[in-house]
Protein backbone atom coordinates (compact mmCIF):
# COMPACT_ATOMS: atom_id res chain seq x y z
CA UNK A 1 0.00 0.00 0.00
CA UNK A 2 1.71 3.59 -0.66
CA UNK A 3 0.15 6.55 0.55
CA UNK A 4 -0.39 10.18 -1.21
CA UNK A 5 1.04 12.23 -0.72
CA UNK A 6 3.99 10.13 1.04
CA UNK A 7 5.28 11.42 4.00
CA UNK A 8 7.81 13.96 3.94
CA UNK A 9 11.36 14.06 4.04
CA UNK A 10 11.43 16.22 7.09
CA UNK A 11 8.87 13.68 8.72
CA UNK A 12 10.94 10.27 8.33
CA UNK A 13 14.15 12.66 9.28
CA UNK A 14 12.32 13.97 12.68
CA UNK A 15 11.46 9.85 13.30
CA UNK A 16 14.54 8.13 12.67
CA UNK A 17 16.51 10.97 14.51
CA UNK A 18 14.55 10.28 17.51
CA UNK A 19 15.45 6.81 17.59
CA UNK A 20 19.14 6.55 16.07
CA UNK A 21 20.23 9.65 16.08
CA UNK A 22 20.31 13.17 13.67
CA UNK A 23 24.16 12.71 12.41
CA UNK A 24 24.74 11.92 8.85
CA UNK A 25 27.58 9.83 7.39
CA UNK A 26 29.60 11.23 4.52
CA UNK A 27 30.37 8.56 2.19
CA UNK A 28 33.40 9.75 0.62
CA UNK A 29 35.94 7.28 -1.12
CA UNK A 30 38.11 9.79 -2.91
CA UNK A 31 41.56 8.35 -4.34
CA UNK A 32 43.07 9.65 -0.72
CA UNK A 33 40.61 7.62 1.47
CA UNK A 34 41.12 4.53 -0.75
CA UNK A 35 44.78 4.55 -1.07
CA UNK A 36 44.56 4.89 3.25
CA UNK A 37 42.24 1.41 3.15
CA UNK A 38 44.70 -0.29 1.04
CA UNK A 39 41.85 -0.71 -1.55
CA UNK A 40 42.61 -0.42 -5.04
CA UNK A 41 41.65 2.50 -7.03
CA UNK A 42 38.79 0.80 -9.03
CA UNK A 43 35.53 -0.04 -9.08
CA UNK A 44 35.63 -3.23 -6.97
CA UNK A 45 37.42 -1.20 -4.67
CA UNK A 46 34.70 1.53 -4.48
CA UNK A 47 32.14 -1.09 -3.84
CA UNK A 48 34.26 -2.50 -0.99
CA UNK A 49 34.65 0.41 0.72
CA UNK A 50 31.05 1.06 0.80
CA UNK A 51 30.32 -2.32 1.63
CA UNK A 52 32.16 -1.54 4.80
CA UNK A 53 30.77 1.34 5.80
CA UNK A 54 27.35 0.01 5.17
CA UNK A 55 28.43 -3.14 7.73
CA UNK A 56 29.86 -0.71 10.52
CA UNK A 57 26.59 1.23 10.59
CA UNK A 58 24.15 -1.76 9.96
CA UNK A 59 20.57 0.00 11.16
CA UNK A 60 22.20 2.38 12.93
CA UNK A 61 22.09 5.30 10.71
CA UNK A 62 19.50 8.30 10.18
CA UNK A 63 20.43 9.61 7.20
CA UNK A 64 23.97 8.78 4.86
CA UNK A 65 25.03 10.95 2.52
CA UNK A 66 27.54 9.46 -0.49
CA UNK A 67 29.44 12.34 -2.59
CA UNK A 68 28.24 11.36 -6.09
CA UNK A 69 31.78 13.13 -7.37
CA UNK A 70 33.71 10.34 -6.22
CA UNK A 71 31.26 7.94 -7.68
CA UNK A 72 31.36 9.63 -11.02
CA UNK A 73 35.33 9.36 -10.92
CA UNK A 74 34.69 5.59 -11.77
CA UNK A 75 32.31 6.17 -14.69
CA UNK A 76 28.80 4.24 -15.33
CA UNK A 77 30.16 1.38 -13.26
CA UNK A 78 30.59 3.61 -10.46
CA UNK A 79 27.36 5.19 -10.89
CA UNK A 80 26.06 0.89 -10.64
CA UNK A 81 28.20 0.95 -7.71
CA UNK A 82 25.84 3.98 -6.81
CA UNK A 83 22.74 2.39 -7.09
CA UNK A 84 23.50 -0.81 -5.14
CA UNK A 85 24.61 1.22 -1.71
CA UNK A 86 21.57 2.91 -2.17
CA UNK A 87 19.51 -0.26 -1.81
CA UNK A 88 21.54 -1.43 0.71
CA UNK A 89 21.42 1.50 2.92
CA UNK A 90 17.12 1.85 2.42
CA UNK A 91 17.20 -2.26 3.13
CA UNK A 92 18.28 -0.59 7.04
CA UNK A 93 15.93 2.15 6.78
CA UNK A 94 18.27 4.51 6.37
CA UNK A 95 18.10 7.82 4.52
CA UNK A 96 20.14 8.48 1.28
CA UNK A 97 21.15 12.18 0.58
CA UNK A 98 23.07 12.36 -2.44
CA UNK A 99 25.67 15.24 -2.79
CA UNK A 100 25.62 16.48 -6.28
CA UNK A 101 25.32 19.90 -6.78
CA UNK A 102 23.42 20.05 -9.68
CA UNK A 103 22.65 23.71 -10.43
CA UNK A 104 20.96 25.05 -13.74
CA UNK A 105 17.60 26.07 -15.10
CA UNK A 106 14.68 25.03 -16.90
CA UNK A 107 14.23 21.57 -18.52
CA UNK A 108 17.84 20.80 -17.22
CA UNK A 109 16.66 20.77 -13.45
CA UNK A 110 13.82 18.96 -14.51
CA UNK A 111 15.77 16.39 -15.90
CA UNK A 112 17.90 16.26 -12.29
CA UNK A 113 15.54 15.91 -10.39
CA UNK A 114 13.56 12.85 -12.64
CA UNK A 115 17.21 11.20 -11.98
CA UNK A 116 17.07 11.47 -8.48
CA UNK A 117 13.64 12.07 -7.14
CA UNK A 118 10.51 9.07 -7.33
CA UNK A 119 10.10 5.65 -7.65
CA UNK A 120 11.38 4.44 -11.07
CA UNK A 121 14.44 7.46 -11.18
CA UNK A 122 17.69 6.21 -11.52
CA UNK A 123 18.51 6.52 -8.05
CA UNK A 124 15.71 7.34 -5.77
CA UNK A 125 17.08 9.10 -2.89
CA UNK A 126 15.38 10.69 -0.45
CA UNK A 127 17.35 14.06 -0.62
CA UNK A 128 20.15 15.95 -2.72
CA UNK A 129 22.22 18.91 -2.83
CA UNK A 130 21.82 21.69 -5.64
CA UNK A 131 23.15 25.40 -5.48
CA UNK A 132 22.01 28.52 -6.99
CA UNK A 133 24.62 30.54 -9.08
CA UNK A 134 21.59 30.37 -11.45
CA UNK A 135 18.96 31.97 -9.35
CA UNK A 136 16.91 30.81 -5.98
CA UNK A 137 13.90 30.89 -8.96
CA UNK A 138 15.73 28.28 -10.91
CA UNK A 139 15.10 25.61 -8.10
CA UNK A 140 11.72 26.46 -7.42
CA UNK A 141 10.43 23.52 -9.89
CA UNK A 142 13.00 21.21 -8.54
CA UNK A 143 11.68 21.49 -4.62
CA UNK A 144 8.30 21.01 -6.10
CA UNK A 145 9.19 17.88 -7.74
CA UNK A 146 11.06 16.92 -4.48
CA UNK A 147 7.70 17.60 -2.11
CA UNK A 148 5.81 15.48 -4.79
CA UNK A 149 7.80 12.76 -4.06
CA UNK A 150 8.58 13.35 0.06
CA UNK A 151 11.73 14.24 -0.97
CA UNK A 152 13.79 17.32 0.07
CA UNK A 153 15.87 19.22 -1.95
CA UNK A 154 18.86 20.82 0.32
CA UNK A 155 20.05 24.20 -1.37
CA UNK A 156 23.55 25.35 -0.28
CA UNK A 157 23.11 29.21 1.91
CA UNK A 158 26.70 29.07 3.50
CA UNK A 159 29.26 26.88 2.17
CA UNK A 160 32.03 25.56 4.81
CA UNK A 161 34.82 27.13 2.69
CA UNK A 162 36.68 30.52 2.84
CA UNK A 163 36.12 31.16 -0.45
CA UNK A 164 32.43 30.80 -0.86
CA UNK A 165 32.36 34.08 1.49
CA UNK A 166 33.03 36.92 -0.47
CA UNK A 167 29.92 35.66 -3.11
CA UNK A 168 27.88 34.45 -0.72
CA UNK A 169 27.70 37.76 1.36
CA UNK A 170 27.80 39.98 -1.64
CA UNK A 171 24.39 42.48 -1.21
CA UNK A 172 22.01 42.53 -3.69
CA UNK A 173 19.36 45.22 -5.21
CA UNK A 174 17.36 44.25 -2.12
CA UNK A 175 19.74 45.07 0.91
CA UNK A 176 19.94 41.71 1.44
CA UNK A 177 23.04 39.51 1.11
CA UNK A 178 22.97 36.66 -1.51
CA UNK A 179 22.94 33.89 1.43
CA UNK A 180 20.08 35.91 3.57
CA UNK A 181 18.26 36.26 0.03
CA UNK A 182 18.48 32.32 -0.38
CA UNK A 183 17.35 32.00 2.68
CA UNK A 184 14.52 34.02 2.13
CA UNK A 185 13.38 32.21 -0.58
CA UNK A 186 13.96 28.58 0.32
CA UNK A 187 11.75 29.95 3.31
CA UNK A 188 9.19 31.21 0.99
CA UNK A 189 9.21 28.10 -1.29
CA UNK A 190 8.61 25.80 2.40
CA UNK A 191 5.59 27.91 3.37
CA UNK A 192 4.35 27.55 -0.05
CA UNK A 193 4.48 23.39 0.49
CA UNK A 194 2.23 23.48 3.65
CA UNK A 195 2.80 23.28 7.22
CA UNK A 196 5.21 20.94 8.41
CA UNK A 197 6.39 19.96 4.76
CA UNK A 198 9.86 21.67 4.45
CA UNK A 199 10.62 20.44 0.94
CA UNK A 200 13.81 23.08 0.93
CA UNK A 201 16.40 22.28 2.95
CA UNK A 202 19.57 24.47 4.00
CA UNK A 203 23.23 22.97 3.28
CA UNK A 204 24.69 25.48 6.31
CA UNK A 205 28.30 24.91 6.52
CA UNK A 206 29.42 24.18 10.54
CA UNK A 207 33.04 26.33 10.47
CA UNK A 208 33.99 28.75 12.56
CA UNK A 209 33.63 31.93 13.08
CA UNK A 210 29.72 31.08 13.30
CA UNK A 211 27.42 32.27 9.96
CA UNK A 212 25.51 34.88 10.55
CA UNK A 213 22.51 33.83 13.23
CA UNK A 214 20.57 36.11 11.28
CA UNK A 215 20.56 33.52 8.03
CA UNK A 216 19.75 30.87 10.28
CA UNK A 217 17.01 32.40 11.63
CA UNK A 218 15.66 33.21 8.00
CA UNK A 219 15.21 29.88 7.70
CA UNK A 220 12.72 29.40 9.26
CA UNK A 221 11.95 25.31 10.41
CA UNK A 222 14.06 24.27 7.46
CA UNK A 223 16.66 21.18 7.96
CA UNK A 224 19.93 21.89 7.98
CA UNK A 225 23.04 20.12 6.73
CA UNK A 226 25.82 21.19 8.28
CA UNK A 227 28.78 19.24 6.91
CA UNK A 228 32.65 20.04 7.98
CA UNK A 229 31.98 19.23 11.75
CA UNK A 230 35.39 17.31 13.35
CA UNK A 231 37.53 18.03 10.23
CA UNK A 232 36.94 22.26 8.56
CA UNK A 233 36.88 23.37 11.91
CA UNK A 234 34.23 23.41 14.18
CA UNK A 235 33.64 20.05 16.63
CA UNK A 236 30.35 19.01 18.22
CA UNK A 237 31.14 21.45 21.09
CA UNK A 238 30.44 24.44 18.78
CA UNK A 239 27.32 23.37 17.49
CA UNK A 240 24.95 25.16 20.19
CA UNK A 241 26.78 28.56 19.88
CA UNK A 242 26.29 28.14 16.24
CA UNK A 243 22.26 26.60 16.00
CA UNK A 244 21.18 27.00 19.94
CA UNK A 245 17.19 26.65 19.33
CA UNK A 246 17.23 24.98 16.36
CA UNK A 247 18.66 21.90 17.41
CA UNK A 248 15.68 19.72 16.20
CA UNK A 249 16.43 21.14 12.76
CA UNK A 250 20.25 20.12 12.53
CA UNK A 251 21.54 17.29 10.67
CA UNK A 252 25.39 16.97 12.00
CA UNK A 253 27.41 15.50 9.03
CA UNK A 254 30.78 14.22 9.16
CA UNK A 255 33.39 12.02 6.65
CA UNK A 256 36.47 12.37 7.24
CA UNK A 257 36.70 12.26 10.86
CA UNK A 258 34.60 8.72 10.82
CA UNK A 259 36.31 7.40 7.88
CA UNK A 260 39.92 7.79 9.17
CA UNK A 261 39.11 5.26 11.48
CA UNK A 262 38.66 2.42 8.93
CA UNK A 263 39.05 0.16 6.74
CA UNK A 264 38.20 -1.95 10.05
CA UNK A 265 34.84 -2.67 10.40
CA UNK A 266 34.98 -2.67 14.44
CA UNK A 267 37.02 0.44 14.71
CA UNK A 268 33.92 2.39 11.83
CA UNK A 269 31.63 1.08 14.36
CA UNK A 270 33.48 2.73 17.56
CA UNK A 271 33.83 6.23 15.51
CA UNK A 272 30.07 6.22 13.98
CA UNK A 273 29.13 5.76 17.16
CA UNK A 274 31.67 8.13 19.07
CA UNK A 275 29.47 10.43 16.45
CA UNK A 276 26.10 9.93 17.10
CA UNK A 277 26.67 10.03 20.96
CA UNK A 278 27.31 14.08 20.59
CA UNK A 279 24.64 14.46 17.95
CA UNK A 280 21.81 13.57 20.15
CA UNK A 281 23.65 15.13 23.26
CA UNK A 282 22.98 18.16 20.79
CA UNK A 283 19.78 17.64 19.45
CA UNK A 284 18.32 16.50 22.77
CA UNK A 285 19.92 20.24 24.10
CA UNK A 286 22.30 18.26 26.67
CA UNK B 1 53.31 10.21 -30.72
CA UNK B 2 51.86 13.32 -27.85
CA UNK B 3 53.15 16.38 -26.96
CA UNK B 4 53.44 18.00 -23.85
CA UNK B 5 51.73 19.94 -22.64
CA UNK B 6 49.23 18.81 -25.52
CA UNK B 7 47.27 21.93 -27.12
CA UNK B 8 45.31 23.78 -25.40
CA UNK B 9 41.20 23.73 -26.13
CA UNK B 10 41.25 27.47 -27.36
CA UNK B 11 44.37 26.62 -30.15
CA UNK B 12 42.30 23.91 -30.93
CA UNK B 13 38.95 25.50 -31.23
CA UNK B 14 40.36 28.21 -33.12
CA UNK B 15 41.40 25.93 -35.70
CA UNK B 16 37.72 24.35 -36.08
CA UNK B 17 36.15 27.63 -36.14
CA UNK B 18 38.43 28.63 -38.80
CA UNK B 19 38.06 25.65 -40.96
CA UNK B 20 33.98 24.88 -39.71
CA UNK B 21 32.33 27.60 -38.06
CA UNK B 22 32.47 28.65 -34.27
CA UNK B 23 28.91 27.19 -33.87
CA UNK B 24 28.18 24.90 -31.16
CA UNK B 25 25.35 22.34 -31.24
CA UNK B 26 23.69 21.51 -28.14
CA UNK B 27 22.64 18.20 -27.70
CA UNK B 28 19.43 17.98 -25.58
CA UNK B 29 18.07 15.00 -25.56
CA UNK B 30 15.09 16.25 -23.19
CA UNK B 31 11.70 14.01 -22.30
CA UNK B 32 9.60 16.58 -24.99
CA UNK B 33 12.26 16.26 -27.56
CA UNK B 34 11.95 12.64 -27.43
CA UNK B 35 8.64 12.83 -28.06
CA UNK B 36 8.92 15.21 -30.79
CA UNK B 37 11.08 12.84 -32.60
CA UNK B 38 8.99 9.98 -32.29
CA UNK B 39 11.26 8.35 -29.87
CA UNK B 40 10.58 6.72 -26.93
CA UNK B 41 12.09 7.83 -23.34
CA UNK B 42 14.34 5.11 -23.28
CA UNK B 43 18.44 4.63 -24.00
CA UNK B 44 17.16 2.90 -26.90
CA UNK B 45 15.23 5.94 -27.84
CA UNK B 46 18.57 8.78 -26.22
CA UNK B 47 21.31 6.45 -28.51
CA UNK B 48 18.97 7.13 -31.71
CA UNK B 49 18.52 10.86 -31.13
CA UNK B 50 22.45 11.26 -30.97
CA UNK B 51 23.13 8.95 -33.68
CA UNK B 52 20.70 11.43 -35.75
CA UNK B 53 22.49 14.40 -34.87
CA UNK B 54 25.91 12.67 -35.20
CA UNK B 55 24.73 11.77 -38.79
CA UNK B 56 23.21 15.18 -39.75
CA UNK B 57 26.86 17.18 -38.59
CA UNK B 58 29.19 14.87 -39.78
CA UNK B 59 32.60 16.87 -39.95
CA UNK B 60 31.07 19.64 -40.67
CA UNK B 61 30.97 21.40 -36.46
CA UNK B 62 34.09 22.73 -34.18
CA UNK B 63 31.81 21.77 -30.82
CA UNK B 64 29.09 20.32 -29.73
CA UNK B 65 27.83 20.42 -25.94
CA UNK B 66 25.92 17.45 -24.70
CA UNK B 67 23.88 18.12 -21.28
CA UNK B 68 24.98 15.94 -19.17
CA UNK B 69 21.13 15.66 -17.44
CA UNK B 70 19.61 14.76 -20.04
CA UNK B 71 21.63 11.38 -20.17
CA UNK B 72 21.97 11.30 -16.48
CA UNK B 73 17.87 10.55 -16.10
CA UNK B 74 18.32 7.40 -17.96
CA UNK B 75 20.88 5.93 -15.29
CA UNK B 76 24.61 4.09 -15.85
CA UNK B 77 23.43 3.36 -19.15
CA UNK B 78 22.84 6.85 -20.26
CA UNK B 79 26.11 7.38 -19.29
CA UNK B 80 27.08 4.45 -21.59
CA UNK B 81 25.36 6.40 -24.30
CA UNK B 82 27.00 9.21 -23.57
CA UNK B 83 30.61 7.74 -23.32
CA UNK B 84 29.54 6.46 -27.10
CA UNK B 85 28.32 9.53 -28.65
CA UNK B 86 31.37 11.57 -27.41
CA UNK B 87 33.70 8.75 -29.17
CA UNK B 88 31.59 9.52 -32.58
CA UNK B 89 31.95 13.58 -32.46
CA UNK B 90 35.74 12.90 -31.73
CA UNK B 91 36.33 10.23 -34.43
CA UNK B 92 34.83 13.22 -36.71
CA UNK B 93 37.40 15.69 -35.64
CA UNK B 94 34.61 17.52 -33.03
CA UNK B 95 35.04 19.31 -29.72
CA UNK B 96 33.37 17.85 -26.71
CA UNK B 97 32.09 20.21 -24.74
CA UNK B 98 30.07 18.51 -21.23
CA UNK B 99 27.91 21.13 -19.97
CA UNK B 100 27.63 19.62 -16.25
CA UNK B 101 27.51 22.63 -14.35
CA UNK B 102 29.37 21.08 -11.56
CA UNK B 103 30.38 23.29 -8.34
CA UNK B 104 31.82 21.88 -5.18
CA UNK B 105 35.01 22.30 -3.35
CA UNK B 106 38.22 20.50 -2.50
CA UNK B 107 38.88 17.19 -3.53
CA UNK B 108 35.52 16.78 -4.45
CA UNK B 109 36.41 19.38 -7.39
CA UNK B 110 39.16 16.93 -8.16
CA UNK B 111 37.47 14.07 -8.55
CA UNK B 112 35.09 15.52 -10.93
CA UNK B 113 37.96 17.07 -13.00
CA UNK B 114 39.14 13.16 -12.94
CA UNK B 115 35.94 12.06 -14.53
CA UNK B 116 36.05 15.00 -16.97
CA UNK B 117 39.35 15.99 -18.26
CA UNK B 118 42.65 13.31 -19.87
CA UNK B 119 42.96 10.44 -21.52
CA UNK B 120 41.89 7.44 -19.16
CA UNK B 121 39.29 9.85 -17.26
CA UNK B 122 35.39 8.02 -17.88
CA UNK B 123 34.47 10.64 -20.41
CA UNK B 124 37.91 12.87 -21.55
CA UNK B 125 36.30 15.80 -22.85
CA UNK B 126 37.54 18.73 -24.18
CA UNK B 127 35.87 21.15 -21.81
CA UNK B 128 33.05 21.21 -19.49
CA UNK B 129 30.83 23.70 -17.72
CA UNK B 130 30.98 25.05 -14.03
CA UNK B 131 29.26 27.21 -11.18
CA UNK B 132 30.61 29.39 -8.64
CA UNK B 133 28.51 29.64 -5.70
CA UNK B 134 30.82 28.05 -3.37
CA UNK B 135 33.29 30.39 -4.47
CA UNK B 136 35.76 30.91 -7.75
CA UNK B 137 38.62 29.86 -5.48
CA UNK B 138 37.26 26.97 -5.26
CA UNK B 139 37.17 26.10 -9.31
CA UNK B 140 41.41 27.26 -9.59
CA UNK B 141 42.69 23.88 -9.40
CA UNK B 142 40.16 22.76 -11.83
CA UNK B 143 41.89 25.55 -13.89
CA UNK B 144 44.82 23.88 -13.43
CA UNK B 145 43.84 20.54 -14.41
CA UNK B 146 41.87 21.38 -17.69
CA UNK B 147 45.11 23.49 -18.43
CA UNK B 148 47.09 20.24 -18.03
CA UNK B 149 45.31 18.26 -20.20
CA UNK B 150 44.37 20.56 -22.59
CA UNK B 151 41.30 21.06 -22.13
CA UNK B 152 39.28 24.45 -20.93
CA UNK B 153 36.91 25.08 -17.71
CA UNK B 154 33.80 26.83 -18.77
CA UNK B 155 32.60 29.45 -15.62
CA UNK B 156 29.03 30.50 -15.58
CA UNK B 157 29.56 34.47 -14.77
CA UNK B 158 26.33 35.53 -16.55
CA UNK B 159 23.39 33.15 -17.06
CA UNK B 160 20.61 33.56 -19.92
CA UNK B 161 17.67 33.07 -17.38
CA UNK B 162 16.38 36.21 -15.41
CA UNK B 163 16.42 34.74 -12.05
CA UNK B 164 20.04 34.73 -12.24
CA UNK B 165 20.47 38.47 -12.09
CA UNK B 166 19.72 39.32 -8.73
CA UNK B 167 22.61 37.07 -7.91
CA UNK B 168 24.89 37.54 -10.34
CA UNK B 169 24.62 41.58 -9.82
CA UNK B 170 24.91 41.59 -6.03
CA UNK B 171 27.69 44.08 -5.08
CA UNK B 172 30.49 42.40 -2.82
CA UNK B 173 32.85 44.11 -0.40
CA UNK B 174 35.16 44.91 -3.31
CA UNK B 175 32.71 46.97 -4.84
CA UNK B 176 31.98 44.73 -8.04
CA UNK B 177 29.17 42.37 -8.76
CA UNK B 178 29.18 39.12 -8.25
CA UNK B 179 29.75 38.52 -12.28
CA UNK B 180 32.44 41.18 -12.38
CA UNK B 181 34.69 39.54 -9.68
CA UNK B 182 33.89 35.99 -10.74
CA UNK B 183 35.32 37.93 -14.21
CA UNK B 184 38.36 39.01 -13.10
CA UNK B 185 38.71 36.14 -11.12
CA UNK B 186 38.78 34.00 -14.20
CA UNK B 187 40.89 36.32 -16.00
CA UNK B 188 43.68 36.00 -13.30
CA UNK B 189 43.59 32.57 -13.50
CA UNK B 190 44.15 32.48 -17.84
CA UNK B 191 46.93 35.12 -16.64
CA UNK B 192 48.33 32.55 -14.60
CA UNK B 193 48.10 29.83 -16.63
CA UNK B 194 50.32 31.69 -19.35
CA UNK B 195 50.38 33.16 -22.87
CA UNK B 196 47.10 31.69 -25.37
CA UNK B 197 46.22 29.16 -23.21
CA UNK B 198 43.26 30.44 -21.62
CA UNK B 199 41.60 27.05 -19.89
CA UNK B 200 39.28 28.58 -18.31
CA UNK B 201 36.16 30.09 -20.40
CA UNK B 202 33.14 31.81 -19.66
CA UNK B 203 29.45 31.05 -19.82
CA UNK B 204 27.56 34.21 -20.64
CA UNK B 205 24.39 33.98 -21.64
CA UNK B 206 23.13 35.61 -24.57
CA UNK B 207 19.99 37.48 -24.10
CA UNK B 208 18.32 40.66 -24.49
CA UNK B 209 18.87 43.18 -22.55
CA UNK B 210 22.85 43.25 -23.57
CA UNK B 211 25.01 41.63 -20.14
CA UNK B 212 27.15 44.67 -19.12
CA UNK B 213 29.86 45.51 -21.76
CA UNK B 214 32.42 45.95 -18.84
CA UNK B 215 31.58 42.13 -17.89
CA UNK B 216 32.99 41.17 -21.20
CA UNK B 217 36.15 43.26 -20.96
CA UNK B 218 36.62 41.80 -17.98
CA UNK B 219 37.15 38.54 -19.13
CA UNK B 220 39.94 39.50 -21.08
CA UNK B 221 40.84 37.50 -24.57
CA UNK B 222 38.84 34.68 -22.32
CA UNK B 223 36.47 32.04 -24.56
CA UNK B 224 32.83 33.20 -24.21
CA UNK B 225 30.16 29.87 -24.34
CA UNK B 226 26.74 31.83 -25.41
CA UNK B 227 23.69 30.03 -24.79
CA UNK B 228 20.22 30.56 -25.62
CA UNK B 229 20.47 31.71 -29.28
CA UNK B 230 17.50 31.62 -31.15
CA UNK B 231 14.81 30.32 -28.66
CA UNK B 232 15.72 32.52 -25.25
CA UNK B 233 15.57 36.08 -26.22
CA UNK B 234 18.92 36.69 -28.56
CA UNK B 235 19.56 35.90 -32.18
CA UNK B 236 22.32 35.56 -34.38
CA UNK B 237 21.69 39.50 -35.61
CA UNK B 238 22.30 40.22 -31.44
CA UNK B 239 25.76 39.22 -31.88
CA UNK B 240 27.12 42.27 -32.83
CA UNK B 241 25.85 44.13 -30.03
CA UNK B 242 26.53 41.60 -27.40
CA UNK B 243 30.42 40.89 -28.25
CA UNK B 244 31.54 43.42 -30.68
CA UNK B 245 35.14 43.30 -31.10
CA UNK B 246 35.42 40.31 -29.48
CA UNK B 247 34.10 38.02 -32.21
CA UNK B 248 36.41 35.57 -32.34
CA UNK B 249 36.41 34.69 -28.55
CA UNK B 250 32.44 33.98 -29.39
CA UNK B 251 31.17 30.15 -28.98
CA UNK B 252 27.54 30.97 -30.35
CA UNK B 253 25.32 28.20 -29.16
CA UNK B 254 21.91 26.75 -29.66
CA UNK B 255 19.98 23.30 -29.37
CA UNK B 256 16.10 23.93 -29.73
CA UNK B 257 16.01 26.15 -32.77
CA UNK B 258 18.17 23.11 -34.63
CA UNK B 259 16.12 20.13 -32.57
CA UNK B 260 13.22 21.63 -33.73
CA UNK B 261 13.83 20.41 -37.28
CA UNK B 262 14.06 17.22 -36.31
CA UNK B 263 13.74 14.30 -36.66
CA UNK B 264 15.21 13.76 -40.12
CA UNK B 265 18.37 13.51 -40.95
CA UNK B 266 18.30 15.94 -44.48
CA UNK B 267 16.27 18.63 -42.50
CA UNK B 268 18.80 18.73 -39.27
CA UNK B 269 21.93 19.30 -41.88
CA UNK B 270 19.67 22.18 -43.22
CA UNK B 271 18.95 23.12 -39.77
CA UNK B 272 23.12 23.23 -38.53
CA UNK B 273 24.17 25.32 -42.00
CA UNK B 274 21.18 27.93 -41.57
CA UNK B 275 23.15 28.05 -37.77
CA UNK B 276 26.36 27.88 -38.93
CA UNK B 277 26.73 30.19 -41.63
CA UNK B 278 25.51 33.80 -39.71
CA UNK B 279 27.83 32.19 -37.22
CA UNK B 280 31.21 32.44 -38.99
CA UNK B 281 29.63 35.78 -40.50
CA UNK B 282 29.54 37.47 -37.48
CA UNK B 283 33.07 35.51 -36.23
CA UNK B 284 34.27 37.14 -39.42
CA UNK B 285 32.87 40.53 -38.20
CA UNK B 286 30.48 40.27 -41.55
Amino acid sequence: MTTFPPPSFAQRFQKLADERSPFCLGLDPSRDVLARWNLPDTVQGLSDFCDRLADAAGESLAVVKPQSAFFERHGPEGLVVLQRVLKRFRAAGTLALLDVKRGDIGSTMDAYAESLFGKGSAYDVDAATFTAYLGLGALAKTVELARYHGACAFIVVRSSNPEGAPLQNAVGGDGLTVAQAVADGLRKLNDKAGRGVFPAGAVMGATLPPVDRDVVERLGGALMLTPGIGSQGAGFSDLPKLFAGRERQVIPTAARSVLEAGPEVAALKKALEAHQAPSRAFREGA
